[in-house]
């Protein structure tokens, strides 16, 4: 096809939120990572993208510098615009610019018949992501779904990836953001010990409460939990429920209704099943 | 939690059409398996279970013999009575013993706090199916959903995928039974030859037309195509469109409006892109 006046494929894009990590350096983007585990989201990024001159990102209706796409389009041999739409907000701990870096390679391939792979793809954004310094586990997760443990670091091929059985609702509350690349490019020895720690727990038992609770142990050990986070915690802890924050953003997080009992106004989503997929396809219409 | 007057999690696993296939035996039937490529539905089978004294099945209403269940429920240390429902028949080529193999394993887990991880869980589901000689391939791909591309045989650790990045709409029709033992027990030399041809094909271009092509030009070859299957293949081509046979059932699937063009009045469901997972679940409430 040449698609021209094809309305451009939409795609989804799950959010994703870390629970625990460790980096895993490695001179080849495609083999560095992380280990670690998180949640995929139904909030996340839906986008769309259009032939352009040169590469852009529109965001919520806002021109947004999203370092890794310029990178994830060159890599398809491509130029276009970006159209995204998403609830979460950006640099919160949600994923969001691997979200569109996925979304991207995901989207471009289809508007412009690259023939790639779902793996492929994949690799791409991922490898745009880490040498970019946004992130370093989000990709994978958000291209598969569900409640991803990140078992080996890397892109597919390289990592290795489980999940924990469970389909939870989930609440959020964000303060702010925290910058991924002021925390990953200081002392990650403390971070790195923790994230191990807690990721050995959890394929011992994979279960949504060893999670939360590798989750809490992580932020306190690696020295990253802000004030806000670990007051909506505690406050969560004594109305019963069970909270953790979202790496790497000052951000709370809660399973079920952990938030709301403890009086918070939280936004409300739920994990979700799938990775980023196309949801219209204009060669073969619903 | 004892969870004896929870409902029981209620599981979601899509039905699958194996497109084409070879044959990939081994003694270790986490090893076993098959390469090939195929189209997860978003018809597919709801599942959930309670504990009882003995291990039995009733699909849609009917006491159901589905022989990779108890060696799920064996080996996880459970007994237990199945309950399914799904739109799809038995035996004509989508996956429904292996989505109740699959879905068993998930819903006991959660039910009985078995504490496996979704890899685990699966590679159960996969163990029984190829013991069983019920399939080879239909569970990894269930796990996975989207349009998986097989292209190492076996259980989670043991297997490789890959994807198509595409979500088309589906239609199929149907026109009885073909035993998958029957095929897999026979000569198997000009199938696994064909399947390998095709999906080197598909692993050079990933697309939905390469799918397809290497659907009709496998069943050919591998002398499995049955006659209302071609008339219908042939029917499609000749309104414009692209059908095949699904492997192993006497059903032809078409892409986007392809039988319904022809003159068919086919059931109709689309690319289901999450893998199966768990839609309800109990200690986390909506």
């Amino acid at each position: 096809m040449d698609g021209s006046d094809d309305p451009a494929p939409t795609v989804f894009v799950p959010g994703h939120i870390t629970a625990f990590f460790s980096p895993q350096p490695d001179p080849d983007p495609l083999v560095a990572g992380s280990r670690g585990a998180g949640i995929a989201l139904s909030h996340g990024v839906s986008l769309s993208i259009s032939p352009a001159t040169d590469s852009t990102v529109v965001l919520n209706g806002e021109p947004t510098p999203i370092q890794p796409v310029a990178s994830v389009l060159r890599s398809l041999d491509v130029s276009a615009a970006v159209h995204a739409q998403t609830p979460l907000p950006l640099g919160a701990g949600f994923g969001v610019s691997g979200a569109i870096a996925l979304g991207t390679a995901l989207s471009a391939n289809a508007r412009f018949d690259c023939g790639r792979s779902v793996n492929e793809l994949t690799a791409i954004a991922h490898r745009a992501e880490v040498e970019a310094g946004t992130g370093l586990g989000d990709v994978v997760a958000q291209a598969r779904g569900g409640m991803p443990i990140r078992l080996e670091p890397g892109a597919p091929g390289h990592g290795e990836l489980d999940g924990i059985p469970a389909s939870p609702r989930i609440e959020y509350c964000t303060f702010g953001e925290l910058s991924t690349e002021s925390v990953l490019s200081g002392d990650t020895e403390a971070l790195t010990a923790a994230g191990e720690q807690a990721l050995s727990a959890l394929v011992a038992t994979p279960t949504i409460e060893q999670l939360m609770h590798g989750a809490r142990t992580f932020s306190t050990d690696a020295g990253l939990v802000v004030t806000e986070v670990q007051q909506a915690i505690e406050a969560v802890a004594e109305a019963g429920g069970t909270a953790a924050m979202a790496m790497l953003g000052r951000t709370v997080f809660a399973i079920g209704t952990g938030l709301s009992d403890a009086g918070y106004d939280p936004a409300v989503c739920r994990c979700y099943p799938a990775g980023a997929h196309l949801v219209r396809d204009s060669e073969h219409p619903r």
